[in-house]
């Protein structure tokens, strides 16, 4: 493809895309295939003459919309968003122009510096500890794939620093019940040995009592208490475990803390959300995603440390063929060192093209419309004869069920989903299935949720 | 932004990358900046308004550009290329602009059923066991980062399998003294406690037989060999280890056997270059990076297994917010399980992209291209009475040194560098430094590495 014909194409699919997010809203979120249906469209062989790119393009339409869920639908209540804007589309875009590979600075000083620049202003903008910030230190920011990489690579630097007193296998990672999955899958893939599920309150935090008692229980059963995770926004219900006691408990007695706020940390830069982050200056390690609701699309998850040195030296390996002077001086950072791969995109130009583009306050509106249109929600489910709140809506979440019990809420979700215009997820408490509406994707408005209001008092 | 300023601003960029691509010969490599440079142009704080995104895409030419290390040059000759092209720009592109999370088959299908399809293309492309084609298994094939997470994947995966076995601490990893850098740091993430770097012939391949005695003699010091990383095509030199009795010997000892072909897996598209996987289908898994020399934007790595069924059952965790119908089934892919991280975008496009328009003819053209200007520099450093060749070109790397030793070799390693329009990485190999000329970038032509010839004839 010459640069002509890029221009072209390029033109073209850039009209696709906005065509796409034009119409997304009237496209069915669920796509109406079965296993194998996409795959069937595909030859079972690489072409081997080159196709036209018209035909390439055509196939997006052809064989792609057809199969996908349609995440940035208004309509998207499920999981939690995964947000994206055209800044942050057009910064992925520049990024993949550019090509960088910043494993080191030397290789790309920019990919390095404005990663570290634009984390440096989150810090400041969240209302995080300054000593995150890379310019100040000792602490420093780094992103990485997914809130999954960020909490592992906690879990396996905190094994290596507690690798002078025990062996893994008897080590132990400490979260509530209702913590994510990728805390027992980051031990699980880092060896830790064990995994305690603390038990949660009757919001579904952490109980900090319980959390001391299992680490007692366990030193004097040989184990080695090794790293707490707490949660700032948990996956079933955005629950927020108490930051300052378990940080403390986790202080009083050597390990690790590492704070998973993946979805909710998007809300401090918010200031009324900010007492969440009460006694965060007690963390090893904070993780969130701006893909998640902070405009900026995936993948994009921010990991920082309150000691980089730590991370670093866990990390560095200095083989010949990537030495120089660059990095011999200590002067600059060498983001390969922070986390498993080596190397790495320019991933911090679309969090950049997003923080300018909407500025700060264009940022904090999107938060907080979101968190408005889940309090009118909020309000309506707590009026309804028929409908209850499973947890408090904290944030963008509103978590109920149908009065009538499990086989009802159960017909409510499938009625929802099977509108086609709106998606929500089914989970579990206590193995009572209740409802999660997240109200957070980038197009949703007041009349969205209006709209599933109206389905839901209709169903029930 | 709305959707007719994106259709504006993403033209005006579309623009804006094709004249970088235009221009990108001309400008030096390497930028004139010092650590600090580019950060001192930003701001120190975050916009509090938005700004116009003009002004945004104005700093690509401020700060950015001055900033950048142009791998993309038709003059880069450092490290691997970190292939481009204007497909998988398209590709990055329309992934970012339909914002796929891709966790679940259910999230997206498409997502799903593409990654699946084209892995499986490669397979056939390029000659690999056809039972590791998602379609006919036992293996599959999924995309990862980078080859250090397909690694660390790898040897995470088999320290689990070892588990009943021996402890971590006393389990080994081997290698090859030429191996790059991610098999320590994979091991060293994973927890294994014992790397061993295995000696390598006069033509820097493993010696099956060193490798067989330190299995044998690891063992009877009590510890558990575990997993054994063969090269085909190392960073340093491209060496390949014998892939066949390394995997007799892995398989007879009963270790995993992971085989890293992450520059040189790309050539396995041109069946003269074959013979260098005799015995792969011993391997338990292998990694190459389209991302490298492919022609597909970073990031792109293959991992390929053996035997899905080790790889999901290690990595699955299911929480209550993850169930659906169609996992339960059975019958779909869920590649979160296939790796650490949960969430994924939607990479397979660009490959699929680039598959299509470049067919498999362009490929294999792209391939031998290089190798054939990597062949007629190899002929001229030959010839030359002042330089000579450190190790065999296999691929499209030639690694040469000035006869007159250290000294010499570094200064002319300087001035190619100095140069600014040709970049090349210098290596070590036993302490004495040489000089990588890794040619493989996507604009490369006949005349860049014409020029480089001249430029190092007359500085000798």
């Amino acid at each position: 493809m010459s640069s002509e014909e890029f221009r072209r194409h390029g033109k073209a699919l850039i009209d696709w895309i906005a065509d796409y997010w034009d119409t997304v809203a009237d496209r069915p979120i669920l796509p109406d295939v079965n296993p194998g249906d996409i795959r069937a469209m595909l030859p079972d062989h690489a072409p081997e003459a080159p196709e036209p790119f018209e035909q390439v393009m055509a196939d997006l339409d052809r064989v792609v919309l057809p199969g996908v869920t349609h995440w940035q639908s208004p309509g998207w209540f499920a999981y939690f968003p995964a947000n994206a804007s055209f800044p942050a589309i057009l910064g992925e875009l520049a990024a993949a122009g550019l090509a960088q590979q910043g494993m080191l600075w030397q290789t790309s000083p920019a990919t390095t510096e404005i990663e570290s620049a634009v984390l440096d202003w989150l810090v400041d903008l969240m209302g995080l500890p300054t000593s995150w910030k890379t310019s100040e230190g000792p602490g420093g920011g780094v992103l990485q794939m997914s809130a999954s990489d960020s909490t592992h690579t906690a879990i396996a630097v905190a094994r290596m620093g507690a690798a002078g007193r025990a062996d893994p296998s008897s080590m132990v990672v400490y979260t509530s019940q209702q913590a994510h999955s990728s805390i027992e899958k980051g031990a699980r893939v880092a060896g830790v040995g064990h995994v305690r599920s603390i038990e949660c309150d009757e919001v579904y935090a952490m109980r900090p009592e319980a959390l001391e008692a299992a680490i007692v229980a366990d030193r004097a059963d040989g184990l080695e208490p090794m790293l707490v995770s707490a949660s700032i926004g948990t996956t079933g219900t955005t629950a927020v475990d108490p930051v300052g006691p378990i940080g403390e408990i986790a202080h009083r007695h050597g390990l690790w803390f590492h704070v998973d706020a993946a979805y909710a940390g998007s809300a401090m830069i918010c200031a009324e959300f900010r007492h969440h982050l009460s006694g965060i200056e007690l963390a090893d390690s904070y993780t969130f995603n701006p893909h998640k609701w902070l405009l900026t699309n995936f993948d994009c998850s921010v990991f920082w440390v309150a000691d980089r040195r730590t991370l670093i030296e866990s990390l560095s390996i200095l083989p010949p063929y990537l030495r120089n002077t660059a990095s011999e001086t200590g002067e600059v950072i060498d983001y390969r060192d922070w986390h498993v791969p080596l190397g790495r995109r320019f991933r911090a130009l679309k969090l950049w093209f997003v923080l300018r583009s909407y500025g700060a306050e264009g940022l904090r509106d999107h938060i907080r419309r979101h968190v408005a249109l889940a309090q009118q929600l909020t309000a309506r489910v707590k009026e309804s004869p028929v409908l209850h709140l499973v947890a408090p809506t904290t944030f963008g979440l509103v978590s109920f069920a149908h009065v009538d019990g499990p086989e009802a809420t159960r017909a409510l979700g499938a009625t929802i989903n099977a509108s086609g215009w709106a998606h929500v997820t089914m989970s579990a408490l206590d193995d009572e299935p209740y409802i999660r509406v997240s109200i957070g994707s980038t197009l949703t408005e007041r009349r969205h949720v209006d709209r599933l209001w109206e389905l839901i008092a209709s169903s029930v």
